[in-house]
């Protein structure tokens, strides 16, 4: 098909469902660079219907000549509907029964919907492989960063040994401020909530659940492996004290929320928790609006990804460039693309080995009394429980007086630090359970 | 085409001419790896037909079972290759007498050839284009870091504001040793020289050229714009001495070699040379063996890129995912790639603007006698240029000895600072001509 050939095909038709920051700014990103994307698509880009769930706000686009649906279902079957723009969120509910009924419908589906894929990617993917068209979801994971397509496309040819995100903006936004402000970290969501920059439910993101749907969907891809939710050891941002970055930093590191995939001997690991970065690795530099994954493969040897993670206008610059990739995938028939780069009745059961059997470097903080011989009742534990310490760092105030201390392991396995946890929790001089974090090596 | 199907097509065969240090890592990994590319692809990858200058060479791989062609044209027209993966380098003769020979063939074809491209890629696509077959090259720029890719599809939605990179592996080791190590560029040369980590005639590395090729790739599929190396105002390494790097980094900034790309008003502007990084900015950070490119588009926002830059593996990464992009995109007969992710006919002719109409801040050395009044007459040649200075550093160890003047100027154009140094070269005081690099900002 030549350049004159493709400047005469009919333009690919959007029909998107959800306005809100994301939606309204693929809507003007169309507009404004009408021009541009027309000479990159080889024909016009254009919407002609949408659907959310109030008409009449103002967002900052004219929808005089896009049909407006109520329903949103009714862009699946549309006539002047090619690709559907599914950006309207959640796991369930209207944003799946929109998307299944797109592809039923023989249309191409563009999401930035973690949560429906993390929960109903594979049967989704399957389906979109059954009727022949495009599902792709750049925008789920990352915001700006084309993550998705590195590992479906560049690093196709690699095993996958290993891989660390900073996925959340919530959550990287409230360490950075903890950090900068010496803060709570309750004073400090409560400020991001009044700010907009954290929601009034907060717990998707501070639980880790966020990160925990974009990780899946990327170690599907990566490990080319059926994975859920039910895999991932999760752990939020909650229990981190503005000491224990402090503590953190005289070490050495700065703590950032990870999402974590390793391939292992016997399976692979997935995690999402706190983890102690050391400061000279480019993790440890991503600023609070970033989002970043470093990806090690066996092949392309270590290879670090930066970029904004949200905001309207670079989640739309991954949604627009996955409606261009369908215009062009669609261009004859069966698409050359499929959304986890593997079949997905080619996903693999793959052995998911938890925490407890994980070795590692760790950090704890212990509240405690501060009496004679609790120190050594400490060590003794961690001596018990086959772990040996590196560094322990203690500053008494007045003797009595509840006091933090804070220890590095040596590496060790998670179910030995864990029964070290648990006998110290236990313990008459223990004001509160030690916290754990894992360093990242 | 469902994956029960799929697994029942027939191998995809490459053919591969080259087989230095990339092409025996490319067989390597298709052996190595067969099982999990079979599954990726959904379908075997092999290796038919190889060619390479010496028959008898041990290359750590087993070609047993492969046909040997000594005139690598050969594979363009054998029916049991289906892709040519061209690894001979070379921006004409053989390299592009086969690439040429396999599109006419209705060969897709892989390279990692970036001087090839450079120089021949607006005919080569136009080629590909209308011979309906892939010519995908993501192992020409940046080793594994899939930066063609995300220019090709992430960022597709994004008219690109500005790109900067570090390309070329070898001058990148050379400054940062000679950071480390306090060495001149000739000692470091020549070590790097006698460790294999530059060639015997390193002119093509050192001097700008190589990153000049790989940032000629990147800006055509960036702005969309039909370019080539006459566009780009190069400059090498060479002239970096140990003191510019210590002058540096007392201002805050590291010694790296550029390749840049900015969008202005009135057209785009290219070039290579040795700029001043910001040590707080990742790209300062970039080591020794390390590749980055940072990208700032108009709704991603800043994204920056890291990964190895070149070695057998890395590249092989990228070629290897190129192979199964092309054997699942030349599934359905026509592909859904561009090689410039725009029809070659379609790239625009664009106003490159000159080094001198460009505005920035320089850092600037002299060497001089010192006298008294140099100092005056330094400063008021600047003001004469109207240039004006931010911070201007000299150590006189005696009166009448040579003397490094190092300075920094506020913003200013590239022509005045051009007028500023070629009065200072010729001033009765001056030892060498003045030695200008950017500051990046």
């Amino acid at each position: 098909m030549t350049a004159h050939t493709m400047s005469e095909l009919p333009p690919i038709r959007c029909g998107i469902a959800g306005l809100g920051t994301v939606g309204a700014a693929v809507v003007r990103l169309l507009q404004q660079e009408q021009h541009w994307l027309a000479e990159r698509a080889g024909r016009a880009v254009v919407v002609t219907a949408v659907s959310a769930r109030e008409r009449n706000r103002e967002r900052g686009v004219t929808l005089d000549a896009v049909a407006w649906e109520d329903n949103p279902q009714a862009l699946a079957t549309r006539d002047d509907v090619d690709v559907v723009v599914e950006l309207m969120g959640g796991a369930d509910g209207a944003a799946y029964d929109l998307v299944k009924a797109a592809l039923l419908a023989g249309k191409s589906v563009v999401t930035a919907n973690k949560a429906l894929l993390a929960h109903h990617g594979v049967e989704l993917a399957a389906l979109a492989e059954q009727q022949q068209v495009m599902l792709t979801f750049e925008a789920a994971v990352a915001g700006a960063i084309p993550v998705v397509e590195s590992f479906r496309r560049g690093l196709a040819a690699n095993p996958i040994a290993r891989m660390a995100g900073i996925l959340n903006g919530t959550c990287n936004y409230i360490l950075t401020t903890m950090e900068r402000s010496h803060a709570s970290f309750d004073d400090v969501l409560a400020d991001a909530q009044a700010k907009g920059y954290a929601e009034a439910d907060p717990s998707f993101d501070i639980d880790g659940v966020d990160t925990a749907h974009k990780l899946v969907l990327l170690a599907m891809i990566a490990f080319r492996a059926r994975l859920g939710l039910q895999h991932v050891a999760m752990e939020g941002i909650r229990a981190v004290t503005p000491q224990d970055i402090a503590f953190a930093r005289e070490f050495g590191y700065r703590i950032k929320l990870l999402g974590m995939a390793r391939q292992l001997d016997n399976g692979i690991s997935l995690s999402v928790a706190p983890a102690l970065v050391a400061l000279h690795e480019p993790m440890a530099q991503v600023g609070a609006a970033f989002n970043a994954i470093s990806i090690e493969g066996a092949y392309a040897g270590r290879l670090f990804l930066e970029g904004l993670g949200a905001g309207g206008n670079a989640t739309a610059s991954s949604v627009v460039s996955d409606i261009l990739a369908v215009s062009r995938g669609t261009l004859h028939g069966a698409p050359s693309e499929l959304p986890f780069a593997t079949a997905a009745q080619q996903l693999r059961e793959i052995r998911v080995i938890p925490a407890s059997e994980q070795e590692g470097r760790f950090y704890l903080r212990l509240r405690v009394l501060d009496q004679p011989g609790v120190l050594a009742r400490i060590a003794e534990t961690f001596a018990h429980a086959d772990v040996s310490l590196k560094s322990v760092l203690q500053r008494s105030a007045e003797p009595d007086a509840p006091v933090d201390v804070v220890l590095m392991t040596h590496r060790a396995r998670g179910e030995s630090i864990a029964r070290a946890r648990d006998v110290l929790a236990n313990a008459s001089f223990s004001l509160q359970p030690p916290f754990v974090i894992r360093i990242e090596e």
